[in-house]
């Protein structure tokens, strides 16, 4: 193309990133390249720095640079609430909403027999383990609300037992959602979990 | 946030890009980690290599990693067809048409009164001393069919002279257009520059 093949080549690696395009890469290495100093210098450290130290945190397999992560390292957290998320990118949503004060566990997947996911790829058995050594007053199940992520739901309520306190993320009507644009399963499950106005 | 400092930090400056804010910087950081040695170690590299030897070409200032870009070295495009264009981003998208087959010259920008852009800034003595000495047969003005980008257009007419035959974009109807949808400056373009059918 134009650039050289350096720029190029950077062009084509930042396309494969999700939400950029071939143009918009185009366009987001021109910003780069023209803010060298500001952006792309400091850029090419911080991934060069990650892509050297990031790991699994050892505890609940959240993303982190050290042997556990931040949100594990932190005794302001309660550490008998637990909250089982399927990936790394739902407990950053989980942490968005910056209302959670508990710990997590990343199964990194649901149950899937079409693709071959088990229970021990999903490290179910440190899940019943942590849930017993921590001594955990309560559960969340925060897996989505879609065939397979209720059915791991199940299956490790299943592995739980009477070991601690289980709950699940509520259903209902989304904020800012208008009904007439809700699929009749969200209607249906917002009229059954009704309550006192 | 979640992910610890390096990993937030390398999202702060993700979502510092065009096209990125803070979810989608997040969800392209957690891609680039899950997969490391195909996109993230690779493009931390072409980022650090892009970032130490990018320049602008010293004869039409497009981007490049070496003195001259791979358009101004290439000797299959046209030596006497000159396209005159605002920036780099604007050579970007004339290639990406594949039709143009001559050599480029960035303005790096439009006069501007306002924002004390001058010729001398936008390096227009320069345009001319190349139109003379390279003895351009045609020199095509490029420019953005804004208010700024038409006065420079003029204004580089003016300097030029006759020392090259000067010709503009066409204006009309975009491939796809819907007349219902263009502006009434743009119907009055097309129509006075109809053409027999």
């Amino acid at each position: 193309m134009a650039g050289g093949s350096e720029v190029d080549r950077l062009i084509e690696l930042m396309a494969k990133l999700p939400g950029l395009g071939p143009v918009s890469a185009q366009r987001a290495v021109l910003v780069m390249i023209r803010k060298k100093a500001q952006i792309m210098a400091p850029l090419a450290k911080a991934m060069a720095e990650v892509e050297a130290t990031v790991r699994e945190c050892a505890i609940c397999g959240n993303i982190t640079t050290h042997q556990f992560c931040d949100i594990c390292r932190n005794p302001k957290r309660d550490q008998h609430l637990l909250c089982v998320v399927e990936s790394v990118a739902d407990l950053w949503a989980m942490e968005r909403g910056a209302y959670f004060k508990g710990r997590y566990f990343v199964l990194g997947g649901v149950l899937s027999a079409l693709d071959g996911v088990t229970p021990e790829s999903l490290r179910i058995p440190k899940l019943v383990e942590q849930v017993i050594e921590g001594e955990m007053a309560e559960v969340i199940l925060a897996l989505n609300a879609t065939m397979d992520g209720q059915t791991t739901a199940h299956y490790i309520a299943d592995q739980l037992g009477s070991a601690a306190n289980l709950t699940s993320l509520a259903q209902g009507v989304p904020i800012g959602g208008e009904l007439n644009y809700l699929d009749d399963g969200t209607i249906t499950a917002a009229l059954s979990a009704r309550k006192a106005f």
